[in-house]
């Protein structure tokens, strides 16, 4: 497996765009995003548990139900949720397309993210599919930069790896930054690939896969509301449809997991206001669960996040998020350490705190990704849970969002 | 029932002081308090459910395993929490008090709040106590300031109220003001009444309080290591000695929560950066639980708190968080309304967006106390639940809080 260009367009048949329709005021952000695949693909997809749903969840879920899907396309700037005439809209903006791209209205995965409860006029988005369709290229970077919201950085990756002698490709974008901490399903990420994999398997491999990807991801502790990660396999790589587990699907889970691992990384590094990627690794734990329990717990602390930011070695807020995250954990046999590419310094023993050099840890702390390495020396389970520091920028960002 | 000055020195035969002994740097901060009962009082706790526990919390718990106590030492700026040594600490903390005051060591109430994980010296508590006997007065105030750590305003309030024709007392201080997120347990709280009530009564009186008082609390998300609410009762006001449910215990329960309902108030309104009292009261629940999650899940949000430090009246995150707390409610339902002194103004009616003025809802929302109504049209349950917003300055005190 080796990491290659091209996003969601580094798979065979797919090509993508993105537009500025209008959504926004702001002209010089675009607010429009299409991703198409010329051949109709496997389609799989998780949604967010929250019981506030924004309106084109409800179409997409409808739409693939049979399994396929062909399009994606997904505005920013308003998440359509919380409208009276939200399905409505969402159903228009896959009819709109299907007239232009000749697909099926009923293979069009809808997305939309942005602001919650505000009326979402079609008339922008009627006005701006010709010139998304029209657009419609081998670059992922419209599209990826389409459906940023408070995102600072296009989040955009892509593997090749291979599958019964043939080379399949597999890409994805993602929007990240705030109101993200998902919860069986996640922010809004699309998967492309053109390894055939039927859509049974697809929706194995993305529900097993947001277990340890998206789902250990926390920007701010708010579950959004329009939370969705999608996969289209295409099937044009020309490998034997994979239709039950064995070595090509766990080929496949592989590549899937180093797409989504790696925008995991750039979603927490880019949360809202960040200026750090912090990753929480639990080792040693009596159960998955525990372990799951409590590198999300250290990760979602917003005192432990604010001392990250003043690179403060502040270990008591990571065994007091332990202590209160649920896990059944023997606290006095827990050890922390921090590191980062500048080194690592062991801070706490069996519960209780060592000796160690402030100036070193500053030092670690001061760099742009940190890791606090937890060891519960309780059993063999792990787990990794990605955040980010929090800020001055978090609060003005999110103080005037609407505006 | 009227409000009355005096904190916990309101009540007949307690006194209190404080003093700087040592363990801050900072010689103007007091680090260390002492509440003085002349009759030995019954005595009831609760405590942090964290399992990473402060050592006080444990030598507490033994000492008023026999329902009784006669005096609370209390020191800021070490939480005496992870360290190998705590539990000796706290117990000489006990010893050294007994001498100097003449009371049973075992009759002491114990507490430590600061940074997690530094050795507790004795020297300075050694050191201080005698002075801090000496000091005993009809104050409060000293003792107020002595257990504040990034408190801006001391916390204290008290009241008179009857029982079978005994005028009675009871008072509290509290100190906040970061990692409060209370279950089933607090922040540090004595409080402090010359009613008679039996140890039993009072813990039943206690535990069933904090349900709707200070477990309705959140600053930060982060449940203390060290969380405690005392309660001490010497009897001096001479009422027949409450044994029972029935009219006395009623009356006595209510004087507690208007103490613990007006500390909750101050210690969320006095948060870490907080420039605002934030009360969401929800109404029409099908359950007391559901009322309870919801209105601590919106308490909660960051996104909901950043709004309200900018006075954006963006209801649409407060939907978001009821729609992932966890309660099963009907979203189509919900109806929401922010108020203040200046006003109130709904935003959202069934579910969906409702227009509304901006420039009023701006208005309201600058006020230094907001109120957010959620009706869930679904049942007659309801529940309070206090915080404050999320600020520049909350990120500020705690990026560099052990320095």
């Amino acid at each position: 497996m080796k990491q290659i260009s091209g996003g969601v367009c580094a798979a065979k048949g797919f090509t993508a765009s993105g537009v500025h329709c209008g959504i926004r005021k702001n002209k010089t952000k675009k607010d429009l995003a299409l991703i198409y695949s010329e051949k109709k693909a496997a389609a799989a997809s998780v949604y967010t548990t929250n019981l506030v749903k924004g309106a084109p969840i409800t179409v997409t879920k409808n739409n693939i139900a049979d399994g396929y899907a062909q399009a994606v396309i997904c505005n920013s700037g308003n998440a359509n949720t919380c409208n009276a005439n939200g399905i409505e809209i969402a159903e228009k903006m896959c009819d709109l397309l299907s007239e232009k791209l000749g697909v099926d209205a009923k293979d069009v995965i809808v997305a939309s993210t942005g602001v919650i409860g505000q009326p979402l006029d079609i008339t922008p988005i009627a006005n701006g599919i010709p010139a998304l369709v029209e657009g419609l290229s081998a670059s992922s970077d419209d599209a990826a930069t389409a459906i940023m919201t408070t995102d600072t950085v296009e989040k955009c990756v892509s593997y090749s790896f291979e599958i019964g002698g043939k080379e399949c490709r597999i890409g994805g974008i993602a929007k990240g930054s705030g109101m993200i901490h998902p919860n069986m399903a996640t922010m809004l990420v699309f998967v492309t690939t053109d390894a055939a994999v039927s859509p049974a398997m697809l929706q194995k491999a993305l529900s097993e896969d947001v277990k340890s990807s998206f789902n250990m991801v926390s920007v701010d502790g708010d579950t959004s509301t329009n939370d969705m990660v999608s996969v289209l396999a295409n099937g044009m790589a020309g490998n034997e449809e994979i239709t039950c587990e064995g070595a090509d699907f766990d080929e496949f889970c592989k590549a899937l997991n180093a797409v989504t691992t790696h925008l995991c990384r750039m979603i927490a590094g880019d949360g809202e206001g960040a200026t750090k990627l912090l990753e929480c690794i639990v080792t040693g734990a009596a159960s998955k669960e525990t372990a799951v329990t409590v590198s999300k717990s250290v990760i979602c602390s917003s005192l432990f996040k604010a001392a990250m930011f003043g690179a403060d070695a502040n270990w008591g807020r990571v065994l007091c998020a332990i202590g209160y995250s649920g896990a059944d954990v023997d606290v006095t046999k827990i050890d922390v350490a921090f590191k980062s590419v500048a080194g690592e310094i062991v801070v706490c023993v069996d519960g209780s705190g060592v000796e160690f050099s402030e100036e070193k840890a500053k030092e670690i702390l001061t760099e742009k990704e940190i890791q606090v390495l937890i060891n519960l020396k309780s059993g063999d389970s792990d787990a990794t849970a990605w955040g980010c520091d929090l800020t001055y920028d978090y609060v003005k960002i999110n103080g005037d969002y609407r505006t």
